[in-house]
């Protein structure tokens, strides 16, 4: 590994991801991703007595399928990096329980998913361990309860809010010893918190977005690449309030996005026409874990896309915090992929 | 870095704690170790409206006085790794935003101080980033609010239940270029979550003994060095309840403990005599970090120790998993520290 600019890791192994998993509810499913999905429940409730039991097996569920996609037997895995949206992130520590690996927990908000990623990939990177898997998961129900109000309320939402996906994603890290082709990770760029003062839990793009344009900036600054480098960038859950500010913010730092694709998990994943209920887009850590997960690997593994830069967004809030007038501070973590050339 | 076994890191370059920072409560100050902490609030409020405001000045104050005793200035830190017991380790994340340096949020309940200190310390041995500050905190009645009773309401505990600490711990890890003696981190083992089917928040020690005994088998088993390596072994918030399962677990894997000195920060930090409100010890997070930062570092830089592993331990419980029935997952990390000799 070699330590770029401030914040950038170069992962000089690059090491593969041999498999992943995205497993979705009855929404997601709805979407126009839902091809790209492994699973996907038709009741957000998965057989479960509560919304937290449903997450937990929504988690397991995950990282098991990872482990089949990648052909890896569980007691061949040797490290687990996760954490997720829940208070104390109880469903990673009981996927933990599950997998019996050494387990590190780690908490980003939303950003979880790649802070995962990047840690799995500089643990694989620096010989610390030979298989990591790196995973999260959110459930639209039990965030919703814990940070705002339980869905049974049907309480209403500003135009600025977004909808928490349902859904686990995970993703097997090994050693590149030349005999898979990839996808491989090359690169992650850990974040700074950044706080503009928005105290608003209901409108989180508007507070994540500096936290995203400030990582990107970093990462371009650290690598001295250009936007151009990636067929896509794509943030975790700006959605559709927050990536235009992302976009106003990058110009004004003179990174010329325009060179390439720049969008957002959060508006890729539903249909924001016919999905009126997602208002602004999809949010949560699991949002941007099945896209990158699902979706973005898939394209990758088929040379569709060549390199992406997958910026993770996390609102650091908590709902005692916010209700005692704090502002939200805010990271973005960001991690580079590349294909391994198109697969047979 | 080296992976030795299955579950332990040995870090080649051997990173130095530069210098190291323990600020604690009222009630830490009366304890036996009051002479080894660095600063003692004497009120719990901190001159904050709310116990989460407190336990934020705690560990901002903690992470400032960190980087003044390792003589670093805040423009040349780059990366810190911290988490804490509030819902969404919002504590850490306010440090994140006033340290304003690269940052990845942790959890591991209270074994967040050493998987803390153990990325730290893999981040500078990999040549991830060249200065990095590991930390945590908890606080007594944020702790106790959040996961049990508030303290105001005065609620009975049985003889189980410990007392959280007040207090945060932090330490600056920095590459070894040879100019510092010590102390250095030799090895990390990451602990697996270990689940035995206590459900009783009240009984700490009991549910994280297995996870402590498990962490240090691994580690004598990864490292093939024995007990008697290290001048003392301590484990993070076992207390009287918890310890003495540990020595029963760790003789029945016939490890020989008794070649050395074997105790727990919860233990240590607290007069169980005069300090009866403890009941059976310190525990939470802040408990492990400042005993390890304030007192054993203290000792380890006098000479006075030699070799100690610390193994902190985790519940890695919700209160929202305990009221819907189910066990507590535990988990333990450790780190082993040397001193560099004694310092004039």
């Amino acid at each position: 590994m070699k330590q770029l600019g401030s914040q950038t890791w170069e992962f000089t192994s690059r090491p593969v991801i041999l498999g992943s998993s995205s497993v979705v509810g009855p929404e997601e499913g709805e979407g126009p991703l839902a091809s790209d999905f492994d699973f996907i429940y038709d009741s957000l409730k998965m057989g479960e007595k509560t919304w937290e039991k449903a997450e937990r097996v929504l988690f397991e569920k995950a990282s098991q399928l990872a482990l089949i996609n990648a052909g890896v037997k569980q007691e061949d895995l040797d490290f687990f990096v996760g954490g997720d949206l829940m208070n104390q992130i109880i469903s990673s520590s009981f996927a933990a329980r599950k997998l019996g690996v050494p387990y590190l927990g780690v908490f980003g908000a939303c950003s979880t998913s790649m802070e995962s990623l990047a840690l799995a990939s500089m643990i694989v990177d620096t010989g610390g361990a030979k298989l990591a898997l790196a995973g999260t998961a959110s459930h639209n129900c039990t965030v919703e309860k814990q940070f705002r109000f339980p869905t049974e309320y049907g309480s209403q939402k500003p135009p600025t809010a977004q909808y928490t996906v349902t859904g686990s994603g995970c993703a097997i890290v090994g050693r590149n010893d030349g005999s898979v082709k990839g996808p491989v990770v090359t690169h992650a760029t850990i974040g700074r918190v950044m706080d503009l003062g928005v105290t608003d839990p209901f409108n989180m793009g508007n507070a994540m977005a500096p936290a995203a344009a400030d990582t990107i900036t970093a990462h371009f600054r650290d690598t001295t690449l250009s936007p151009g480098h990636y067929d896509l960038i794509v943030t975790g859950d700006l959605a559709s309030v927050g990536l235009p500010i992302a976009k106003t913010l990058l110009a004004k730092e003179g990174i010329p996005m325009e060179q390439t694709r720049f969008d957002d998990c959060g508006l890729l994943i539903y249909d924001l026409e016919k999905q009126k209920y997602v208002i602004a887009g999809g949010s949560g850590c699991g949002c941007s874990a099945v896209v990158t997960y699902g979706h973005i690997l898939k394209r990758l593994r088929k040379g569709e896309l060549k390199r992406v830069l997958v910026v993770a967004t996390g609102a650091l809030l908590s709902p005692i915090s916010y209700q005692q007038g704090e502002s939200i501070p805010c990271v973005a973590h960001a991690v580079s992929l590349e294909s391994g050339g198109e697969e047979a």
